[in-house]
């Protein structure tokens, strides 16, 4: 992802901590009383500029979802969508996902969507990729005992090394396409990246699991 | 696979009982004794023409292989091949996968190979599968603790149930490749049809697999 050096960022979001929260540790184990009902939790790491999310968020009104992102520069793009277009259910968190157990407690969610993350392809940086063993520890905790982890990357090296550290892991594979876009998946919703190397021909790689032995 | 019927192949097989094993439940759990030699077993599932496991048989003298194959109508050409060529490392049983208990005792075998089976792709005949948790059951019984599962296919359907079904048994995949010739992989012999289906720009996708749980 390009990043664009946005200063004014930050100061932007703040005027709407409605939409990207402030001290959200505050918030650990009572997300639900936040958001003042019962519906799920959905959690997307790394959300970008939120095409997804909010995407995600008018098409599942009885669902509520948090992104995580840490770089100001593109989620002010994601504020901005929510904040136009009005909506009670999406939030963001300007945060780093190595920080997960700041902000959720044991359990406290339902279902969390990784998408179009860094591949960090070389072996040295492996343990930055956000479906290496360290992440999927803390994955592993914040998730309720059914929970799923829902994948989906263009990047063909990545999507192989995740099969590779999710199954080492004792994670088992609910649903996978080596190829999203031709299979029968209903409701999918695309983020930015999605739509872009798509059209370009590239296949999408998608997969559903969950922790085996939790 | 196009199966013609060969009335004079088993007739044929039967008069090198050096090569087609006949009565083979007479050598289970003693093997090595059989080879004369205590190289490690590796074994193909589905052998079909022969040509992976002749030419992984001369890549590899140090290791000694079986080929189980159901169909003599296509057997005979392993047979031939073995037949001409002298390996001494190379054996074939004409037998259906199912019985495999019959053949090999606990432990018996180092490694096993799947490659380009019938993917049967009606979900009704899922259990006809090669990767299906009923074949995965016994090939846990028969495979070392630390041994392997190769499996190659061009079947993008199967491949996908067979990251499924090999996760939800509780195996972890130590390699994965979803484009095999356009990989690092070095060493690869192929079969009869990923000759052909890769000459057509088909992927070729791999896996390696073991039993995390065992």
């Amino acid at each position: 992802m390009r990043l664009r050096h946005k200063p004014w960022a930050r100061e932007e979001m703040d005027k709407y901590p409605s939409i990207v929260i402030q001290n959200p540790h505050e918030n650990k184990n009572k997300w639900h009383e936040w958001f003042g009902n019962d519906k799920p939790l959905y959690v997307e790491v790394g959300t970008g500029k939120g095409q997804f999310l909010t995407g995600m968020g008018e098409l599942h009104p009885d669902v509520n979802f948090i992104g995580v992102e840490k770089y100001d520069s593109v989620l002010i793009s994601a504020m901005e969508k929510v904040r136009d277009t009005e909506q009670e259910n999406v939030v963001f968190l300007n945060e780093d996902v190595e920080n997960l157990l700041d902000f959720f407690g044991e359990g406290e969610i339902d279902r969390l969507f990784i998408n179009f993350t860094d591949p960090w392809p070389k072996n040295k940086h492996a343990k930055r990729r956000l479906t290496h063993g360290n992440f999927l520890t803390l994955y592993k905790k914040v998730l309720k005992e059914d929970g799923e982890i829902h994948f989906k990357t263009d990047n063909q090296g990545l999507f192989e090394y995740s099969l590779h550290s999710m199954s080492t892991f004792g994670m088992a594979f609910n649903q996978v396409s080596l190829d999203l876009h031709k299979s029968s998946m209903e409701g999918n919703v695309m983020t930015e990246y999605e739509e872009k190397f798509s059209q370009k021909g590239m296949r999408i790689y998608r997969l559903e699991a969950h922790f085996n032995n939790k």
